[in-house]
């Protein structure tokens, strides 16, 4: 967040030379906030590991073994899961809140253009943009990372223990060798987008998103890479020779599959294609069909994803089952790591797209600054086309945050039951949806998900309504704010969404932590009473699984409407179907304003929740037994 | 739908005389349907299962067994769950085009009030109402008695068989006593409606929906104590001569369930209540506020809702479970049998309920032919109060009906699980969700219900969109319509929408009908390769139960979403906030039209959708072995 406050400013004076440099700095900038948010992760465990590792004298006779180690290191997990939910959710409300408010009564009510200084609500916006974007979705990832790191090390620990592999810590620290790798590659794949400063000449406006394409490639390269070369070196064992190719193959699943989510993001909301285009024109018959379309589509963008990770779940676990691998009694036993090892190869892009997420808020504030200062209209339209493909990269970084959650929450449901027969003492290996208390934890599971996107979103309005409000009150007090004249009081305006998404958070979040929790327990009382062993367990098992599958499709749906709604009005603001201030615009707007809290509070707020829930259970299982 | 046309017309000459008496005529109209609707369903079954009972010598010796003879009337269900899921999706789409077609231009547009003749297609928007509310609604409670007759039929046959009891026609013919009791104690429910003709002045109008509401507690009351009688006549049993007062406190359980969710819907979608009010409320801050505070509104009502399922699920299995009742080996099998039992409690008002709901269409309808016709504003008033307790009345019946879906759910799931065991003469028990596969079949499944929704939705945008280019052209071509010098051609419009209706609904049907089969094929070959005995089975019935939780979640949302911004948008229309022609009153428009497919189309369809997806998996159970 530091980093991309100063990068603002820096993107603003940039973007007055010329548009490939603006692009430039904003990246680089991204990129740090990145690579230091990923690197953290990947240093944070790793201390932590071997801190444990020498203290607890680990190997040594009597003491713990290594394979047992990484079951210490799920209350980091935990730790950022719980940071990651407030800074999403408390950070999304803040950010959406600030923008619906100002854009209502700036843009609709009194005709002034967006991050307009006379508007008062306008520095709670850009302050918004910071804490919501670049800050929620760094730890949103940072919680990925840290998690999937660690559900791999278990399962890897695990697995090497029970296949009685000599050297087991190959397994246990290829997930943080992975990561460390992604830092390598990502850089270049950063560096790799040049400047042109040399010219000196404000070229025409190059498309921004086919250079960032560009890098992206190249850093798609270099992690099939850098994974193949790991695997050969790490997972290499004498009981399975070709184990390591199988796991290379899962990687490249795990990187096919970041690619295609990556893609079918962009297919569904960039304005280059035609789902954004239909959704711009259902717009010219007015506010309703734009809604419609937008939910319909919205609705619909869950398909291609969810064939997506079915097949990677499938064809990873395959391959993990083939690999050759096998426990005490010779059933193969790899399918688990294989789906760990995939879902590492997703993210071992993560800092790359990272610095994409983190690029679109930069480029953003950086608009916001060149319109509060007053610089040259085409000072401008640089930074709102790099605006644009900002909103595109947000989407496409999104829809990757919850493919790796798809992915990695496999991972996190066997660790929970691993951990739950470990504390019962007794096998925990089904979770039968056909016992009816079962099966009501799944609906109470998908139930919590609606709620939480319920609650996320009716906070965004009511503290809209609130900033609104204020900014009414101020136009009237101080009629001299429209002619320059007098400043707004831009410090009531933050402190109310300030105050308010702190405020607002505590309800959807509560329900979050309490829930599963509550069902656990009372399950578990009732389990006591009818005599069904485990019942607790079982429940929570399945509301968590229900509450993925749930979390999933509803955050696709909610990242994927608000992003096309977002574009479309972007489509028509660059001049097609009536343009600026046409009745279709005005429908866009609409639109627009219903997808803010969908995709930057409710929908990745959900990502964390998935996380959250897994990791909630884990640390709660003995209370459900 | 013949008694429903004939009674518009009779409503709108009754409201000429008094809101009592017009409100008299539409509820016995409508009643009359209903219990043509029940009773059809009743009688078709008990014909069906007499007619085999004779021709296959049922219980003469070598030939079947009475137990088993329920299983033959399976395909009666599939067929009327294939003509209900395009009955609904087909009237759906048909009845909302129309009528968003007709709003767009007629009321937005031009400023003409509601159901003017001067519109084109006003005569598409009132044939829809029948088509899409009254013939729809039919289908749909039509097949959902027939499928939880079946399914209670053959569960009770079952159970019969496994506890040896002597005579077990007791239980398989309970399911049709309860209904043909609820023939008869909803018309007395209905005729307690009385009509004060005697009084012959315009009385001042009462509150309609009190008059059903009491009408309703009348009929509750006597099923009750119908059900009571029935259980102790039919399921009294030498071998657990308590289990009969066992089943009736499950039906009570059913009953109590009915009524709470009547409540918790009208609660959600009547403008008397808080939810309605902040949404309307939240119009005055404009469009988007309005859609956002809609969808909250919608996602956040399908907690309580949830919340009563579960507890009635959990409580009947348990009543049935503890009855007494045990198979050779001494294990409780009643569980099931009592959520059966609970699901003919819920149904067992379900003539009243579906007279409720056919009230609304008529009411609207009647109300549309005043309007044409010309009548006094006083009359309009009269029937408008009628459409708004409509609007509410046929909410509640969604919500009764994804209600009794839900709980229906569980009974199809366990015959399903039968089915499939008797054709691999193997046990099907379980559902373990934590193998891979199975849980993407969850993930598929709920995607399912996803992009139906989507489809349902962007179905009736399109079809507007064609009404609302056809209608434009009309006035723009004869511009003598406005003047009411030159007729405007309704047909045009009528069959603009019945052809649209009939293509559009393909595709989502399509879908709902072949992805379970190629889902199911797809995984039994995966099973056959990777050495996983029914495998395509197990996916598919994951698919099954992830599938209902989605659409019972994605169907109340959608229903209750819909019915507030109706209502919220009538709320406005009585004056509150600015009144009609305000700027609250056109975001609420807009919320009414975003909200006309989700309630009478993709909602509706999708409780269809969810007990076709059973009886579907039901008849190709042997494509998945």
């Amino acid at each position: 967040m530091w980093v991309s406050v100063r990068a603002n400013v820096r993107v603003s004076s940039a973007a007055r030379r010329s548009a490939r440099e603006a692009l430039q700095v904003a990246t680089r900038a991204g990129g740090l906030s990145a690579i230091i948010v990923v690197g953290m992760a990947v240093i944070g465990i790793a201390v932590l590991y071997a801190t444990f590792y020498v203290w607890l004298g680990v190997d040594s006779p009597g003491s713990m073994k290594v394979t047992d180690l990484p079951l210490l290191l799920v209350g980091y997990g935990f730790g950022a899961s719980f940071v990651a939910l407030f800074a999403q959710l408390g950070g999304g409300i803040y950010t959406k809140a600030a923008d619906v408010g100002a854009d209502l009564v700036g843009k609709v009510e009194q005709g002034i253009p967006e991050d307009d200084p006379r508007n008062p609500a306008v520095i709670a916006d850009l302050v918004g943009d910071n804490v919501g974007d670049c800050a929620a979705r760094g730890a949103d990832l940072f919680e990925s990372i840290a998690a999937e790191i660690i559900s791999a090390m278990i399962l890897g620990g695990t697995m090497a223990h029970r296949c009685k592999i000599e050297d087991p810590s190959g397994f246990i620290l290829f997930p943080l060798v992975i990561h460390s790798f992604d830092l390598v590659v990502s850089s270049v794949g950063i560096f790799s987008i040049r400047g042109t400063r040399e010219s000196g000449v404000m070229a025409p406006i190059e498309d921004p998103m086919t250079i960032l394409q560009k890098g992206y490639s190249v850093t798609i390269v270099l992690a099939v890479v850098a994974f193949g070369l790991s695997t050969r070196w790490l997972l290499y064992t004498e009981q399975a020779p070709s184990a390591w190719f199988n796991f290379a193959l899962c990687g490249l699943v795990g990187i096919i599959t970041a690619y295609v989510f990556v893609w079918i993001t962009k297919y569904y909301t960039d304005y280059k294609h035609e789902p954004v285009r239909t959704l711009a024109l259902s717009s010219s018959t007015g506010h309703g069909t734009n809604i419609i379309a937008g939910v319909s589509l919205g609705l619909e963008s869950t398909a291609l994803p969810v064939l997506v990770i079915s097949v990677a779940i499938v064809s990873a676990y395959w391959l993990g089952q083939t690999c050759g691998l096998v426990d005490e009694t010779g059933n193969p036993i790899g399918g688990l790591f294989g789906t760990a090892v995939a879902t590492m190869g997703m993210l071992s892009t993560a800092a790359y797209i990272l610095t994409m997420d983190m690029f679109g808020p930069i480029a953003d504030n950086a608009g916001g600054i060149v319109e509060m200062s007053q610089q040259p209209e085409s000072v401008r339209e640089i930074t709102d086309v790099l605006d644009a493909v900002g909103n595109t990269t947000k989407a496409t970084t999104k829809g990757f945050a919850i493919g790796s959650a798809a992915l990695a929450s496999f991972l996190l449901f066997s660790a929970y039951m691993d951990e739950v027969a470990a504390f019962a003492h007794e096998p925990f290996k089904q979770v039968d949806i056909a016992v009816p208390e079962v099966f009501i934890g799944g609906l109470l599971g998908s139930m919590l998900i609606f709620v939480f996107s319920a609650w996320a979103c009716s906070a965004v309005g009511r503290t809209a309504q609130e900033v609104v409000n204020e900014v009414r009150r101020q136009f009237i007090e101080r009629p001299g704010i429209m002619d320059y004249k007098e400043k707004p009081d831009y410090g009531r305006c933050v402190a109310i969404v300030a105050s308010a998404s702190l405020r607002e958070m505590i309800k959807p979040g509560a329900l979050a932590i309490i829930s599963p929790i509550v069902v656990g327990f009372l399950f578990r009382i009732l389990g006591y009473y009818t005599g069904h062993p485990l019942l607790g367990a079982k429940v929570v098992a399945s509301l968590l699984m229900f509450a993925t599958v749930a979390g999933i499709l509803m955050a696709l749906f909610l990242n994927t409407a608000g992003g096309a709604w977002d574009n479309a009005k972007k489509y028509i603001e660059t001049g097609a179907l009536g343009g600026k201030g046409s009745d279709a615009h005005k429908a866009a707007v609409t639109g627009d304003t219903v997808g803010d809290p969908f995709k930057d509070t409710a929908g990745p707020s959900l990502h964390v929740l998935i996380k959250m829930l897994a990791t909630i259970t884990l640390v709660m299982a003995p209370v459900f037994l």
